[in-house]
Order: C-alpha cells, then sequence, then structure tokens
C-alpha cells in the first residue's frame, strides 16, 4: 500500500520548485521508510531540473543527499531499528549481480544504476523522487547508518559531495604523507580538502582565486597554488600523487599533469566532456601519469566514509535554507554563492 | 685510458648511416665493457637518426636493444664475469638519488636518465653511443644479465620493446585470467601479445587489417577485433582491464575507452602529442577508468623480464639483417614491412 508524501518539485525546465503531493510504494520486506529530517542541494539538482543535461523527467523532485530518521522497514531489514539516523545518496538500486555490484561498485553497475531522483526504477517502472520531501522509501542496501554524535546538517552533503571526493582518495590509495591536491574550492572542494587531510595526507588547493587562501586553510589546506602564477605552478611541477580535479567545465589538465609525481593521477569528478585543450600525452608516458574519473561511491564505501566521519568529527560546512527559499539558493549557486553547500532544513516542508 | 671502437653512425638528417670510428671511455670501476652481438632495430632509431624530434646529436650511432659478452669489467663489478651474455637497453646513467631512482624506476629519473644513445652523459660532458657499434661501455647498474638457453638474437628486443609492454602488464598488476587488448601489432605489439599471453591473460588484439589474425593468433592472441567493424567493437564493450595501445599516431582514444571494464586502464605507450579527437571524460567518470602513459622500464624490471622470458622462452620474433642493410631497413620500416623486428648481426659490421 503507498504512502501520501509531499515535496517540491519542478514541472519543466522553466518551471520553479513548488510544492507536488505525490506517493511513496508500500514497503517491500527489505524496504527502510525514512522521515526527511535534511536534504543537501547538489550542483546536479538544478543541472536536472532545468534539464541541462537533456535527460529530465517531469515532475522532478531533486535532491540525493538525504538524512532522516527511519519511521518503518519490512520484515527482511537487519541493520535498522526504528528512530536510527540514517542516510540515502545518490543511488537507490541497482542489479546486484554484476561483477561491479559484487564488488561494491553499484555506481558501476553494469545494468545502470538507479538514481534517486529523475530515473526510472526498473522493479515498477515508476519514477523516482529525491529527497526535496518528507519520505522516502529505499531498499536498505542503499541506506547508511549515521554514526552517534555526527552532525546530521553536515552529514548530508556526504552522500554526494563527500563520496565523490572520497572515493578517489581511496581508490588512489591516499594516506599518510600523500601528496594531494585540490581543483576548485566548492562543495566537492572543500570536501576533498577535508577528507585527503583527516586521511593524513599533505594538502594543497589549486584556485585562480588569491582570496580562498584563508577558507583553504581553515579547511586543512597545507599549501594554496594560485593556478594563474607561473612560478607557483613551477614550484610544484612533479609534487602531486592525486590531484583531485572538482572543475566543472572544460579546462587545461596538461598544466596540471605537469605537477603530479611519476605513478601520479588526476582523477576527474566535476567536468563531464570532452577535454579541451587537448591532453598532451608526452608527460603521461615519460612519468607513467595517468588520468582518471570516478563517479560517487559504492554503498560499502559510503558507509566507509560515515564511520570515518563519526571517528573525526568531519562534515561539510552547510548553509541551512528553508524549503521555500529553494529557488533563490538555485540562482545562488549559479553565483556560486555558497559556503560549501545549501542543505533544506525539512522541517521548514510545509511553512 | 678510452678505447678505439667502431660502428655505423649518420652526420646528419638526411644523411645514411655509415662505418664511423670513435673511442669509448676508459672503464671506471662500476664499468662493463660489452663486445656486442646483436642489436635490435628500434622505429626510435629511425626517428632519432632522421632527427624526427628535433632534438638529435650528430654524429649518432643508434641502437639501444644490445645484446653482448663481458669482456672487460671494473673492480667494483660484482654480477658479471668475463663471457656472460649482457644486454644494455635505452639508458646507461640516472642520478640514482632521487625518489625515482631509489625506487627502480630509472627511466622517470627528476633529474632525466641518461639515454643509450643521442644524449650527453653528464658525468664527462661526451655524447653516448649506442649499439651499432662493436663494443659499449655501461655502469653495470644499467647492464643486465641474459638468462642461461635464451636465443641472443630474439632477446635483443627485449631491451626496449619487451621492457615497453612487460612494464605497464607488471604496474597494471595484470595476471591470470586478466583482461589485456593491444592496439597495433608491431614490434610492441607482438611482444605484448606474447608477454600478455605468458602472464596468464587472456588477449585480444585491435587491428584495422583482416589479414594480421593468423599471425595474431600464432603469437598467443585469443581474439581479434577488427577496430573498423562496429559490432564487433559492441561485442567487447567494457570487457577490458587494460589495453597497451602501441599505435605511433594520434588516433581515437574513445572507441578504445568503450571496451575498458570499470577501473580498467589504457595505457600508451606509441603515440607521442596531443589526443586528436578530443578525449571525452564522462565514459572515465561513468566507469572511474583511466588513460595512462608508461616509458620502458627500470633496470630491475628489465631483469626481471630477461628472467620472466628465460622461464617461459620468450624471445621477439626477428629478421636478422648485416650491418650493411641496415639504410635499406630503415626503409622497410617506414612501410612497417618487418616481422616484426630487425636485429643487426654485429659478426657482419666490417663486412
Amino acid at each position: 500500500m503507498t504512502t501520501k508524501a509531499f515535496g517540491y518539485a519542478t514541472h519543466s525546465a522553466t518551471s520553479k520548485l513548488a510544492p507536488f503531493h505525490f506517493e511513496r510504494r508500500g514497503l517491500r520486506p527489505d524496504d527502510v521508510m525514512l522521515e526527511i529530517l535534511y536534504c543537501g542541494v547538489c550542483h546536479s539538482d538544478l543541472h536536472q531540473a532545468r534539464d541541462n543535461w537533456k535527460n529530465s523527467i517531469y515532475p522532478m523532485v531533486p535532491g540525493h543527499e538525504i538524512i532522516g530518521r527511519v519511521v518503518r522497514f519490512g520484515e527482511d531489514v537487519t541493520r535498522f531499528n526504528m528512530g536510527d539516523f540514517a542516510g540515502v545518496g545518490c543511488m537507490v538500486h541497482s542489479c546486484l549481480t554484476c561483477d561491479a555490484c559484487e564488488a561494491d561498485l553499484e555506481q558501476y553497475c553494469r545494468c545502470g544504476a538507479t538514481f534517486t531522483y529523475n530515473a526510472i526504477d526498473p522493479r515498477d517502472g515508476q519514477p523516482t523522487y529525491g529527497g526535496y520531501s518528507d519520505t522516502i522509501v529505499v531498499s536498505e542496501r542503499f541506506v547508511v547508518k549515521v554514526p552517534k554524535g555526527l552532525d546530521l546538517k553536515g552529514a548530508a552533503p556526504l552522500l554526494c559531495a563527500g563520496i565523490t571526493t572520497w572515493s578517489p582518495l581511496r581508490h588512489w590509495k591516499i594516506g599518510k604523507g600523500g601528496k594531494v591536491a585540490v581543483t576548485g574550492l566548492g562543495g566537492l572542494g572543500h570536501m576533498a580538502i577535508k577528507l585527503a587531510k583527516a586521511l593524513g595526507a599533505e594538502v594543497s588547493l589549486f584556485t585562480r582565486s588569491p582570496g580562498k587562501a584563508e577558507d583553504a586553510r581553515r579547511l586543512g589546506a597545507d599549501a594554496i597554488i594560485l593556478s594563474t602564477d607561473a612560478s607557483q605552478m613551477e614550484a610544484v611541477k612533479g609534487k602531486f600523487d592525486l590531484i583531485i580535479d572538482t572543475v566543472p567545465y572544460a579546462h587545461d589538465l596538461n598544466r596540471y599533469v605537469a605537477t603530479l609525481a611519476t605513478s601520479g593521477a588526476l582523477a576527474l569528478v566535476g567536468y563531464l566532456g570532452p577535454l579541451d585543450p587537448a591532453l598532451d600525452t608526452i608527460p603521461l608516458i615519460f612519468g607513467r601519469k595517468s588520468i582518471g574519473g570516478s563517479l560517487i561511491g559504492g554503498m560499502a564505501e559510503t558507509q566507509e566514509l560515515f564511520d570515518f566521519c563519526g571517528e573525526h568529527g568531519i562534515v561539510s560546512d552547510v548553509e541551512i535554507i528553508r524549503m521555500s527559499e529553494i529557488n533563490e539558493a538555485y540562482e545562488r549557486l549559479l553565483k556560486s554563492d555558497v559556503k560549501y553547500r545549501f542543505v533544506i532544513d525539512m522541517a521548514t516542508l510545509r511553512e
């Protein structure tokens, strides 16, 4: 039996988000229902609400950085109890049988993971609706436990901004003494700095804005490199084991490749599209360097991130907004006017 | 005290290779002198002889796939005795103190490795001369031992074509059951197939020439994929853990990225320059795939390769030529008319 739900949706690429009534599915045996407390606002919410990627399904309830409280669960659920704080991120389903799923890499499911909103759930053919809403129903595998004591508001962005930067740090094996650089200081970049620092790395920020230095240091950066200053770039030539590149538009990777150490990697997490200017293979070959990409993270890895953040007291820097402020928040997002993530307080949903 | 040496050199980008008298340095305590028996002919010999890379030093004695017999050695030499068969590859010196050298990655020496020819040796400011000659003097660290029983003629190309494909196979941890594809069936490609197969991988060849199928199978390929056939490319979508790309000119990597498995890597070993068409980041991100480069291999890894080839009886397929045939061989190289490597029999040097 379905449950009535309420949230904010947009009905077209040019509409504003507005109150919306819909239904959540009846609980399956492995389902958990959350009462949503907080939902982060990711730039991809805006992209999809406005059909920037030409794949939008309307009406759309965005939101994939969801923190809530368990209010119901199915009979096969083993990891959750009533009242537990829990999180739901970018995915709600995957085939669970392919090699990627079996390796806990549901985000790379060969059949295609089902995203938390703007997707069709293959199990019932229904559209998925995200976290700008009062409740959500998700199968247990795609729900993470929030460790005791972690600030719930600041934990919401861990579900996208956090895991997107955590996964490459882990895949490229960053630990104590590792040399990490981050390009771009936004929602992803500020999490990359915090997480790399907590893993014991020496962390640098590449930025074009001298004004970001103070904040970057506060977040944990050991050094700030003005990418527009040739001498500063030259000074870090051959230095980094890993660069996490969060810049969301086409930019010259060759300048950053020069700053990688032998066998170093640049992990793209922000920009989707053809590289322009062209990537030069010479420095790749003469330093065994690589350019890779990384997409969010698997569910086991997301739980690992939450546990790590619980131990280290790490959350996102957030600006709490009311649900009714979402359209204004989108306009501010377009101007990068947020430090560093908007989070909707869902207690304001019905105001 | 220097030793008189004799070889073939070119004196300009447009000259033919011709007999040349020069001197080898007097032995230092850690030096080994080889009487050269065989020297492979690498396409880069031709590039440098003709100044294609605009960095040529003349007169130039090319050759960096050198197999010889130890005829003298310095007092500090510990790994060689008179009469031992030994090999010298692309490098003859590096700083030995940087992090790369300390990690046995002399090819990525931060100070720059000294190449076997067309380089200036920083220890004496003298040009290096390669293996198209009767003798060579090289410090022990840059000399490998040839295992007993390995065919000496076929072993020569292991020193460049062999190690260039071995190193990425090892770095990207290819073992039993690994899925490897090779693009391009030339000197590098044919070694990549043999080595990947001997490591227990399932090996495929990407080629544009159906005529290469039979030879590829003989060399060990399990499958041949016509890269011009969309249905054959589609059939291997998401398959490979590693692609070793030996193609020496700009080509569309995106088509090969599509055939990588999750977390798969494409290792460039052939093409130096900007990628054209542009690399698309979307498949990199949505599959945690990467594009890397790899340059020859370190000395410890080159010895490992020789030991592996000794155990498995692997050598290059070679066509033996006389020294006086070198200019004609270069013309044939330009037409890829060799299966799969020319090797000069140095007994013919004075003919």
